[in-house]
């Protein structure tokens, strides 16, 4: 089975162009495809608001249900500032989009650094969340984290490979079935709370707010704000709806904010009300269910939804990150190769690009989710702020219907999203966002200096004021072949020299002294239409006298150009190639990057039947 | 620095072919270069006696004595054996010729391979050997010995691609210095016996010989053979020796055997009289030197030569593997390229397939000496007897002046040589003798493969009874140059086309439809000398339908052979490569095969430096 093959076993038939209409999904499968990393980020918010204040003192823990409420009116803005993205950018306003349109190049190249970085980091954390929760129901496995880390983001690599329909019809199920089990964990939880069938019960009401300082009030907002992230994900993937689009991600986008409110602040309040605190080896949630549940198989339920949701958030970079690295290829701030598609219409590269960084990233951290989250909110709030930014610059040219309200509207999500990036960023600069602070600049002179390469090339290439056609000269040409014997090998080779060029001149490269000069004898018997140039080698190197012929052939200026033609032999037997001198492969890269001078092998076929 | 200049700085500046005469070596440093395996070979054949025989009681160890002695006649017939194969051989009588020549093709190569798999179980015993050494006089290297195991191994190997002159003028101290060390530590032991210094001395004479049975003194004794293997290796090396070469080689051999033969009783008596026991993780030699130095600096002084006399072991297989691999290259048995030497007049290939080999091993055995001798003697004394035998035919042919004398000698020779072997094998079988017993037929099935392909290759080269001159009839030949837009980068590419055929083809490749069309009234401006195919392309593969096209042209019949032409950009900086679409290289690999295809890059140098 050659690699084709397995190719094909693995990620399918290839899918023609004209089929890619069809790959659009209804509402209700973009839900499970877009709304996972948002919906999935319940699983570790709650637990990342308790640890910096439980770290104080476990009455502080109080705190977590208005910082979680202050964390749902900014879920509240953000829906409602993206609502009027979706209205503005039917093809998908991602924040490069947004930014770059509305506020220039720079503004728009740092949205999709921090957008790309974002989306490696929504891999690497969802997955090593998803592993901890396995863990914490399977402690057993706690040595292979990082393995069963790589493993999984291999098994969504292979799926996204096969494209994006297969890929949601695999992937619907896991979301609503982690929705209901969420639910279902509440209500149970809620009525225990209220028949006052808890034991420990901690009603909230009843609680008095300690007092606690103000930055670690913000750093467990900053903190809880990895709640948010995926929010802009619909309004990225307006093109993978099924018409009416932008009505449908409306909608969608809608469902998606209320599923996730209701279920993080549920979960914060119960939490609360269990007196669940972090740490110990276990997820927040798997606590939680343990306690709800009680170790039965209810618990395990609930704690294979969570992991299959973290997958699911995961998988919503794999639909985002090819997207917008496609979309900075076509602009010429990345490698062409990453413009465009496979040929299961999935933009292949970047699938395995964001694979290779996000597994990079796992083994950096040692595959722990808490050293990744201060990473996380940085770009994430940061693409917020830009892209609401660009949108009040876009009411503002555009006065399209409703203009006023829609700059209103996007000046409070832009405010409001600055402030929380500043919070997010000072309160977490020393715990890892720094290096956010850094890489994104970088990324975004690397976009330039690709810009910048792409253009000069074109530049060079296009054909200015020059008129048509082209005035296409024949050259003064010259074909050398190196040969080192008389046989049947070189006859296919002479017969395409003398068909491509009047001035053929064999090359014999003498390793010992005397035998060029009854080479000659024999070659002028053979072949004395073709003359023959004899090199001496003291120093036994085959290649090195014909690169100093080459070399001075061009230098004397009688010829413009030079093709040097290797007669080669083809073995049917992948072993029998060791056995012939790679002389051809010395003298292609010994002339690889010489100016007017080519290297084409003319092969001769063994037939190695007897051997 | 260029890998070019690297190469140099290591391994030196090129030495011509004509200086090729003034390598060869005076005696005694032939001797340092020549003799060190067999010398070294003392720094373990008395410890391997001891260990079978300490294993059933420490008063069998009396039997090292008479089996010691036993060792020396054989090496004292070996001796006369090979002065008959100087005289014989003046270009150096390996066991590979002398077997081939007399005995025929399966004897000569059975002998070929049992010599190479001993050169690298020479550098493997060897290098390991001495390693030990260094760990019994400084334990806490032990750890790391298989680390410094692999970096003796390729410093050894850096000196050697050096070239032969200067690895003997490196060598050649270290040999005297160990035959200056050793004879002291037995002048000064066997002083301090006969004054009766030491305190647990128990003598020879006194001693009664318990009875042992047969197998433990023939296994004993095969191996204690272990200190002569090696012993071949000068008249192996005759081609080395200045002139008279043949009369230095006998001298030196003489010399040798001597040294040889007085060290290894030496050695064995005095580690009786000692009381040396083996084991403990200490060497016999180290317990030696410790018990007649003290624990002062003489003792180091002596560790320091037994490790640099078995590095300048390994190194003997430096001179003889790589000498062996290019005989049986030029007779067609081992790929071509080990034939050649490189351009320090030193066989690089040869050298490089060693030190890979030898490293191979040692982390296969885990750097244990013992683990190795069962498998090294088997190989020495198949080619031994192999080569004896060959030399009683030798001079049954020839005839020469006292060729009785010569039959008598070397009989003698393969008889002894030939028992040797069959109480090695049988005793050592289970050891690991096993693995060289299947090893050999594996290496001579793979000698006659190579031969037969090369032969059948030759034949299918060879012009037979065809008469000169060649006919070089012109090919019915077209031009394919794939296109992917007007500029200018492909004016080179057209120009160098029309220079080389009258049939020239521009291929389009038409991503998405209606492009072709488009494209194709743009090119008509541009260049209507060149007719333009457009190939639809519906799974968006650039190379496919080339490919597909490609192989309809040939498949109609009306064209002999196609090339097809690649306009290629040649960037400046290195990373500027990865921004261009490897397209070139994908149609070059998917044509590589194709019978009647060439292809062939012009390039377009890119200026980049304004990007």
């Amino acid at each position: 089975m050659g690699f084709g093959k397995i190719k094909r076993f693995i990620i399918g038939a290839p899918i023609a162009t004209q089929k890619a209409h069809q790959e659009l999904i209804p509402k209700w499968k973009a839900l499970a495809v877009l709304s996972s990393d948002a919906l999935s980020s319940v699983a570790y918010a709650t637990e990342e608001i308790l640890i910096p204040l439980a770290a104080v003192a476990t009455a502080a823990m109080i705190w977590s249900i208005p910082i979680s409420l202050a964390i749902i009116a900014l879920l509240l803005i953000l829906t409602i500032s993206y609502h009027q993205t979706i209205k503005a950018y039917p093809n998908g306003g991602g924040a490069y989009i947004v930014a770059k349109e509305n506020l220039g190049e720079t503004a728009g190249l740092v949205a999709g650094g921090a957008l790309l970085i974002d989306y490696v980091l929504t891999v690497a954390v969802s997955v090593s969340a998803g592993v901890e929760n396995i863990v914490s129901a399977f402690p057993a496995l706690g040595q292979w984290r990082i393995v069963i880390d790589s493993a999984l983001i291999l098994v969504i690599m292979l799926t996204n490979l096969r494209g994006v329909r297969e890929s949601s019809g695999i992937f619907a199920y896991p979301t609503y079935f982690f929705i209901f089990s969420m639910f279902t964990m509440l209500s149970v939880g809620f009525y225990k709370v209220f028949t006052e069938q808890v034991a420990n019960i901690v009603p909230v009401t009843h609680q008095i707010y300690p007092e606690i300082g103000l930055f670690l009030i913000l750093r467990a907002f900053a903190s809880g704000c990895a709640a948010l992230t995926g929010v802009e994900a619909i309004s990225n993937g307006i093109p993978l709806f099924r018409s009416p689009a932008q009505r449908n991600a409306r909608i969608t986008l809608s469902w998606m904010s209320v599923i996730l409110g209701t279920v993080f602040i549920g979960m914060t309040v119960l939490a609360h009300w269990f007196n669940i605190v972090p740490g110990n080896g276990e997820t927040v949630i798997s606590s939680l269910a343990r306690s709800v549940f009680g170790d039965n198989y209810l618990y395990y339920v609930l704690q294979i939804s969570v992991a299959l949701i973290l997958m699911l958030a995961a998988n919503t970079s794999y639909a985002d990150f090819p997207r917008l690295s496609s979309l900075l290829a076509r602009d010429r701030y990345l490698p062409r190769q990453l413009a465009s598609q496979g040929d299961r219409l999935v933009f292949s590269n970047g699938v395995l690009g964001l694979s290779f960084c996000s597994i990079m990233l796992i083994y950096f951290v040692g595959g722990d989710t808490h050293h990744l989250i201060p990473l996380y909110a940085v770009g994430v709030f940061l693409s917020f702020t830009l892209s609401q930014s660009g949108m009040v610059v876009h009411h503002l040219r555009h006065k399209e219907l409703h203009w006023r309200k829609g700059i209103a509207i996007n000046a409070l999500g832009a405010v409001t999203t600055g402030i929380v990036l500043v919070v997010i960023a000072s309160t977490k600069f020393l715990h890892g966002a720094w290096m956010v602070v850094i890489a994104i600049p970088v990324l975004v002179y690397m976009f330039k200096k690709i810009n910048t390469h792409y253009l000069a090339t074109g530049k060079q290439l296009s054909m200015g004021d020059q008129k048509p056609p082209f005035k296409l000269a024949p050259m003064k040409h010259t074909v050398l072949i190196p040969i080192s014997g008389v046989h049947r090998g070189i006859i296919d080779a002479l017969r395409y020299a003398v068909t491509m060029s009047k001035d053929v001149m064999g090359v014999y490269v003498e390793l010992e002294p005397g035998q060029g000069e009854r080479f000659r004898t024999e070659w002028n018997k053979w072949a004395p239409q073709v003359p023959i140039v004899v090199l001496p080698s003291p120093f036994r190197s085959l290649s090195g006298p014909l690169f100093k012929f080459v070399d001075e052939t061009i230098d004397s200026g009688e010829v413009e150009y030079i093709t040097v033609l290797i007669p080669e032999f083809v073995t049917t037997k992948w072993w029998h190639r060791a056995l012939h001198n790679q002389t051809a492969f010395l003298i292609r890269a010994g002339l690889a990057f010489k100016p007017n001078v080519a290297v084409i092998s003319v092969r001769y076929h063994l037939d190695d039947k007897n051997s």
